[in-house]
This record gives structure tokens, C-alpha cells and sequence, in this order.
């Protein structure tokens, strides 16, 4: 029989922000993968796994190469990964691999499950759905993100400040995913399309570290890279966040 | 004190699809208000719900009219709908509202929210975000939504055709939610943009009646009005849904 791969959401970093339906993939896996940077610190995904799984059954990865490691480095890296839970895919009949935020949004289980395809054809891949960063900034800062016929753009600042700065444009609900040294390019966009004064910021959602502001304050400071941004959608009365 | 309004997300349907924060929500509340259609048929907020708390925890309020209803009765329903959630939280510490989704996307409970704050004013609103359907779509059918530096765009088709095949004309996912008897634009509007062959379609999801196929297959039958859809981003391979 061939084995499950199953990719769990586990939400971007408070435990209780899993499904039910991801706890239970997490508890009948055989083992659990959870992806750790290479200074081996424990990461979000690995500390949410903790609180339903005991930590035997849990195999640690490297994953997340630091953002400023050199190519080579990150492709023996990710080979590696790749070759480790190949590995175990071997000798289990399922296993699962914990993702801070959705399997299916920007995630490096995407990735996976295409070297796994090489690797170990065959291989049965799910995915079990979890709670974005965008939804959980939403919830804590009272910003709601779409009301209506509003649409909304995601979009990762990696894509490139003009991507941005078209979708600010908009009328519509914009997004802000993976910036942090671009916090003041994000700042000017905001002001330049005149929704600065709505858009609220987090980072480090669930965790003691956790920061949920207005926009307004952001300055020339870089920011943790994991920073999510909501510019809510142009509302009559100008209903934006609540801070 | 004052009281608190807590609107909680229960997921797509699948009652496994809520967060372990939903579940504990609804269990410390002191009452769950579950949406319930005019025909008073069970919905799929108060199928999750029941999961989870016993059934004398839980006031059934009329919110969702039939689409077809006037104008008229639908401001005298809702009217009557803030008025009982207002009476409620005259009498509890802590009411909980259970909507399908995610509390702050598309949700009746945005504009509860706005009656409660003018007919009950300092009650506390709270929200516990949930998984959408494109999120529980995008797990089911294989379509990943975004990787790398794709942008995702959320449209409902209830804002019109021409913003629909805006976004589709661009190179990130596009995700339609809210349409049904449009069904044929949408196809339309994928087949005129190059998206159709990769697209997929769902409706009902994790019900007994759950549909998950391609978009190709979408003929001129009207489909159920909650339908979503995922055009995944453009991508090197034609890498899209793997119905």
C-alpha cells in the first residue's frame, strides 16, 4: 500500500488556532514532521505540534534556511529534507508534516509534496486546511476583511512593490504578506494611495512577542519578516480597523 | 460588566473544520445563536454546532431570507433577528454567534455586529477566525492557491462580471465565491482568459451532497449559490488542479 503524506495547517502560531481535523491528522500520523531553522531554535509549527502530539513521535527537519544564507547552501538543505522525510515515508504508512498557516497559501509543503512525487512516486498527498495569518490579524484588530462585494488581493511584497501599489489602487481590500526590510516601501504605498490611516500590522500572532498596530506607527525600523498587513477595503464611513 | 458578542467561525461545513479556539468559544458561552434560513431547515452552521454543545445552548434566529424574498421582509427579518441577539446579551455575560466561514470574511455577523454596537452599546465584539471554503476547496481538489511571490484575488461575482475577468486576466489565483446562476459567465470568463482547463469548482463541501470538479465540466445548469471556485495562478507546467 502506499503511504499518506498529509500537509497540516496548524495556524500562525496560537495552538488552539488548529481544526479538530488538523489535531486528529496530527495524533494518527505515524510521525510528525516539523520544519526548524538551521539554528535548530523551536519554531511555531513544531511548539503548536507539541501541545497535541507527544514529542517522540516528532521529527525535526531543517527547513528554513536563515533568509541570508547563500543559494548553494539552501539547495543541499532542502535535498537533504526532501531525502529525510523520503526516508520516512519508507518505513510509515502516514506521515504528516506541520505548516504555520494553510498547506495550500504560500507554504513550503507545496514544495515538498513536488520533491516527494520524484522521490517516493506513489505517495498519497492531502492536505488539512489552517488558519491564515491574514485571518488571525483580522480577528485581533477588529479589521474586518471583506463585507459585501468586495474583493480582496493578496500579496506577498516579495512580488515586488508595484504589485502592491497597483492593488492599493483598488478599491478593494488589500494584504500584505512577507515584508519586513520593505516596511517603509509598504508605509509610502499606503500613504501615497491614502490608506494609511486605516491599515493596521501584526506580527508574532499567539505569541508573547505578538505586536498588532496601526499602520500609522510603522517607521523605517525592518520589521520580522513574518509581518501580515490589512489595508481594509474603502467603506463608506471609513470603517477600517478598530485600534 | 458588559457583555460579550463572540462571532466565531465555523469552517465550510465539515463540523471537524473548526478551530479548537472555535470549539472552546462555544462552549463557554452562554448561548450559541446558529443563522437559520426563513424555511427553518437546519443549516450548516447549527449541523457544526451541534457537535459541539447541547442542543437547549443553542437559539435558532432567523437571518438568511431566501434570495428570492422582497426588500421589505428582509429589513423586517433582520430587524427582528438584532433585536433578539440585542435581548440575549441583555440576559447573558458571553453570546456566541456561529457563522459558516470565517467571522471577518463575507459574514452576516459584520453586520450584526454594527446593529449590536447602536441597539447595545458597549458590548464587547469579539471574533475566532475560521477556515473558507476556498481554503477547505483548494485541500480537497489539489489546487494549490499560491506559492512563491503569486498574488490571490477574491472576487465575488456578485460584484459583476467585469471584476471577475479583471482579475483573471492577471497571472495570480483567482478565487470566486457568490455565484450560481452566473455560472455560465464564469465559464465565460475562464474560457476567454485561458483558465478553464486548470480551474476547479466546488459546492457543498464535506456535506453528504458535495460537489469537486472541474470547471470545464460546468455547463449552463444554475448551481448552488454558495459555489466556490480557484482559478490557481499561471503557472510554469500548467502545475493546476489535479482532478
Amino acid at each position: 500500500m502506499n503511504s499518506r503524506l498529509v500537509g497540516v495547517g496548524v495556524g500562525p502560531g496560537d495552538p488552539e488556532l488548529v481544526t479538530v481535523k488538523g489535531v486528529n491528522a496530527l495524533r494518527e500520523a505515524d510521525v510528525v514532521v516539523v520544519p526548524v531553522m538551521d539554528t535548530m531554535e523551536r519554531g511555531r509549527a513544531e511548539a503548536t505540534v507539541l501541545h497535541y502530539v507527544p514529542g517522540e513521535k516528532v521529527v525535526r527537519v531543517v527547513f528554513a534556511l536563515n533568509e541570508r544564507s547563500d543559494r548553494g547552501r539552501r539547495e543541499a538543505a532542502w535535498d537533504a529534507a526532501g531525502d529525510r522525510v523520503a526516508e520516512l515515508l519508507r518505513a510509515h504508512d502516514a506521515v504528516a508534516f506541520a505548516t504555520i498557516g494553510d498547506p495550500n497559501v504560500y507554504s513550503t509543503f507545496t514544495y515538498l509534496a513536488q520533491t516527494i512525487a520524484e522521490l517516493v512516486p506513489g505517495t498519497v498527498v492531502e492536505t488539512v486546511p489552517g488558519i491564515t495569518a491574514m485571518q488571525d490579524l483580522a480577528a485581533r484588530s477588529g479589521a474586518v476583511l471583506t463585507e459585501g462585494t468586495e474583493p480582496l488581493t493578496l500579496v506577498p511584497v516579495t512580488a515586488g512593490a508595484a504589485v502592491l501599489k497597483d492593488a492599493l489602487a483598488g478599491p478593494g481590500t488589500v494584504v500584505a504578506y512577507k515584508f519586513g526590510r520593505q516596511a517603509h516601501e509598504v508605509a509610502e504605498a499606503l500613504r501615497e494611495t491614502g490608506r494609511l490611516a486605516d491599515a493596521v500590522w501584526g506580527s508574532a500572532l499567539g505569541l508573547p512577542e505578538e505586536s498588532v498596530r496601526p499602520a500609522a506607527e510603522l517607521d523605517e525600523t525592518p520589521l520580522p519578516y513574518l509581518s501580515t498587513l490589512i489595508a481594509p477595503a474603502r467603506r463608506e464611513g471609513g470603517r477600517g480597523g478598530k485600534l
